[in-house]
């Protein structure tokens, strides 16, 4: 299991959501309160939009709060999109590369949850990237080939179907050659101007997703679980349901429901 | 807060205090049960006596329990004496040189506890290290500190004395520029013949040291917590009190009681 | 391209492979003489065997020469039968599961050349590896996939010949989708027992290998370029030929000739 | 021996500096050209100013070339006042306290050359630097003592004269207890409003420094060896004067001639 949490709206820095909240990215890298481990230490990594269309990236393996680079570079850099993530491993090493988020032209993306003994038939799922593709598999994680698989199935094209079609190719290949639970899904993605959160799985048990609008900075935040607790506003993104995210608005749409 | 273990006997494998007990020491540096902090995830570092009077040296900053390079180390390197621990920082950086055991010449030494307030007069602590010793200084903790002053005071001829003495020190530097609670101690130290393992504080809150004689292996374990909770064979050393393991036997003493 | 190098004999310290020698392989890993590349900092393993079946691994991103574990674990350990490498990416990234050796059971497997465009048709080079194998999958490189799909073709049974099969499986994919120089190999892989050296090339330009009798240790060295220039007791091994050592003999045979 | 590259002017991206030009930092950790080490491979770092009067500080011990947060951090970070640096260690450990640049409050230091014999006298080095500044003392190279120095001396009200009597300071302890040659310095510095370069040695052998006004970014590059040798627009910095650079203006006052 781990933690994320992505933000749109107009340029705030990145601190402001990996360090700065009472319950910061950072705070949950320690001491999760929502996920079924407390300890995410696995590594971490930030990708965010700037000057370009592509995403700037930066991953490590160290546990986040000991990273003097991250705490610098969150302190530093304003983006009026990105996302970030503290891993806990659910089998793969630890490693820059089995670290999230992933990226791949204009997309970054980013995964909690699993697909449910995916060590079994990692083959086949990584014979799921085409060829042309197949140069951005670089680690051994579900989640990059989650990702690869919906950039394959178009998410320039359309986004929302592109990853339900993935993430059913993944399940698919659990039910036939894995084990329960077969898709536990929150995921983030943006391609630079919108940022998509979706939530659902084959068992009910729907890794949270939760967002909440930021008056001040005029956008939203998007988090696996509250940055800080004293606040009402923090609104539960149902299960079975993605949010398209300007932004000004929110749109949810039904997702593998 | 940290946790550490050490053994003293017939050669094993390192891994049999590090990873294979139910409690080990992999277990600890995610979940001790007896530590201020349950999470030890600043790295690890394990010394070990096998060919040569003077220790091997293994230290990384990932967490202990995703180094496979320790797994394998582990797994392979037997030894009749050595130590190993799993890092929780009290202020100084993630960084190899900041992670126990630190080894000089025949020596090995590893720590829990605090000398409290010790970054307001580092300078003045590590002023307490002679020139011809400062070139061992290589990180930034007051356990590096204490060692190279107890080998300043004379570590080689009498050890006892010498680790007082450095405690001393660090204490009295604490109580005239620093904070409460001054001084908490657990040291594990080694010349390659003998295991020696104190245990004191200021302010009557010691680091808890358990040992339990190993028939099998016909040695010593010595650890700062369990490494199974199931045993009844381990007993605490006493707050106050220095003990020397040898292979066959351990003596009790008085240390800043 | 990479350096590295190998010992079969009586116990010897690593060291007296990876750092000893005048020309050892931490000064190759600064200033190799006969690689394409005098630089080779892109990480560097080693794998022994001492006490089990398995051997034990080592690897790690930093160059060679500023690693103070490997210069530790090198200076500690014994063992009558292990290999070493230090690393020049061909393209993948700088990783731990990038580094060599690999290792899989009994097995440990080092290379030193190149498989020509290999990133053009990675994903037809992971699908050559069963799913019974494909978890030790871990990395990107060329050689983890020779490693692999020669583990696949039966080194247990008959080293040599898998080893060949290996090769001609990814030489023909090059052809098929690569470019030139389609195959060109170094390779040194032991099962605990023996241990095998191979120079090979599509080209007729093959990666050299060169071994010696090492009275002192009784056993042998072999190495891509000479651990010191002073002596004249290099023989060079044969494009187009296997070498099998045993702690008291070596055997050549045809290899791809 | 090291180097290091720095801009003022118009922000531009860290690449145009760090990776872009022929000749570029990254080309120079593989092969310098004007460097006692072609090979400046024991980590590096960068210190940027943009929204905040502190700088970002960003190190790592990974050979430059290999990192990929370096790459990505640099094609996306823009500023029009920054630091860059490559390190080839003269003794101490490669970690990323030891690598340049430092930073304390708004200044960025960073430096090629060397104190001779700082090892025998670092004790004396770090007496240097006064307890209000020795938290920032985090590594043991003489670089970080020389800043820490310089701070103390009032880099803040004359930044000049701070870093003469700074390394003046070290020259003297080097006569006093080290080695020749006792001072070779090449310096760039910054508090966020201007840039400041130095070269100067004990023994006329300074390391080299160059400068050349970029029309386009309407700024300047300061670099210890030109990015590009087509051009001939780099002027050298006599040894024995330090160059003070504001967006727009050079003036040149003499350092320790």
């Amino acid at each position: 299991m781990c933690r994320w949490a992505a933000f749109i709206g107009q340029p705030i820095f990145l601190e402001q959501v990996i360090s700065a909240p009472a319950h910061s990215l950072l705070v949950q890298s320690q001491a999760a309160s929502e996920a079924k481990t407390a300890i995410n230490a696995d590594g971490f990594g930030i990708a965010w939009y700037a000057h370009r269309p592509e995403p700037g990236l930066f991953r490590d393996v160290l546990p986040a709060w000991s990273d003097p680079n991250l705490a610098s570079v969150a302190a530093q850099i304003k983006s009026g999109l990105f996302l970030a993530h503290v891993r806990a491993s659910t089998g793969s090493a630890t490693s820059r590369n089995n670290c999230h988020p992933f990226t791949s032209g204009r997309w970054s993306f980013m995964h909690n949850g699993q697909v449910g003994g995916f060590e079994h038939f990692r083959r086949s799922a990584d014979m799921l990237i085409p060829d042309e593709l197949y140069h951005e598999r670089k680690g051994a994680t579900d989640s990059e080939v989650l990702f690869l698989r919906a950039l394959h199935h178009g998410l320039d094209q359309d986004p929302v179907n592109a990853l339900v079609k993935a993430a059913r190719d993944l399940e698919n290949l659990s039910r036939e050659k894995g084990e329960t639970p077969h898709l536990r899904l929150s995921v983030a993605m943006s391609d630079g101007e919108n940022l998509y959160a979706a939530r659902a799985s084959s068992d009910h048990i729907a890794p949270t997703v939760y967002y909440k609008r930021c008056t001040q900075s005029e956008g939203w935040m998007v988090v696996s679980e509250p940055l800080e607790t004293s606040s009402d506003d923090w609104i539960e993104l149902p299960a079975g349901k993605l949010a398209v995210f300007t932004k000004d608005h929110v749109r949810l749409c039904d997702f593998m429901g």
